[in-house]
């Protein structure tokens, strides 16, 4: 592939999946435990996913975007709570899983929903009706990891032997950064 | 208009809403309770709404697809169970509200699984993660009534005065009969 080559010379790698599997004639697939930094830094990645690309492009009128899961949950939080005293709004754009609900994004959602409005009068506090969810699954799973295996998308990344991306994803904070959105970029 | 003129000698109606509001024409909005024997016996509804319309076509692949809520439950639960049994497979589609996660909607599928589920050993029964978290919703309001009051719907509806419609439509097994969706008509 042509394209592909010369994209390598310029310092950027294609990465993307497509139901879970690496897109044939990219360099990397979709997996967390693949962007290892002797690979990835300082280089720029396309990446093409099916859920969570299209939320960001969904996402884009927002400023700023903050990008967050289990992995960077402490830093994220604390963005986000500063905006909303702020502001006194938040929306939370959930990535699903092939236009559907997903477990693991609501209960993220819920998280950061709980963690954001600690301290908030409850009679000040409008949540709509996914807020509203999201934040009952808080009580409902013990941990991250207890939700985060018991959602579709670890079962069917258990069928393509994908089952470790689910471990990595759920183990909370292994980064301090919050990636932000802008211009279909992530920096 | 004289379309609309047209079809209402032909024993049509035309009934919807835009935003909960009857549509300009239309001789009826989305109210259950303007749809009254006296207005609607004997009469075709062409009817146009912003989910469940949607969701009906979105559903058309199934045979037989069951129309059902709070006022129709008992016998929904019944032919569904039927179905599951017979089938092994139930699938569920929530007209949702403006593309996004309905509460009502969410709590009537959750007792629809647990009607449907009902015996079935744990171990044999496969739920996605918009099932389980339904079925968890099923715990969390006391009854039909407490449920449809506290979405995001019920709110709109307030707005424009129409909050009756929830107590209307919160009101379970007012009707005994399970409506079905083919080639675009309810009968």
């Amino acid at each position: 592939m042509r394209l592909t080559a010369n994209l390598e010379k310029n310092g950027i790698l294609l990465a993307g999946e497509r139901k879970s599997l690496k897109i044939e004639g990219f360099q990397l697939g979709n997996s967390p435990r693949e962007m290892m930094p002797e690979v990835v830094a300082g280089k720029t990645i396309f990446l093409s996913t099916t859920n969570g690309t299209p939320a960001l492009v969904a996402a884009q009128a927002g400023t700023p975007v903050l990008v967050g899961g289990a992995v960077n949950f402490t830093a994220l939080a604390e963005r986000a709570r500063a905006l909303f005293t702020e502001r006194s709004d938040l929306a939370i754009v959930c990535a699903g899983r092939d236009k559907q609900f997903a477990l693991e994004d609501a209960y993220t959602a819920g998280r950061l929903i709980k963690a954001v409005k600690k301290g908030v009068p409850p009679k000040q506090l409008q949540l709509n009706d996914a807020a509203q969810v999201s934040l009952a699954l808080t009580a409902r799973y013990k941990n991250w990891r207890d939700a985060l295996e018991q959602c579709d998308a670890a079962r069917q990344l258990a069928e393509v032997d994908l089952a470790a991306d689910v471990a990595f994803s759920a183990k909370a904070d292994r980064f301090a950064v919050v990636p932000v959105y802008a211009d279909r970029r992530i920096t």
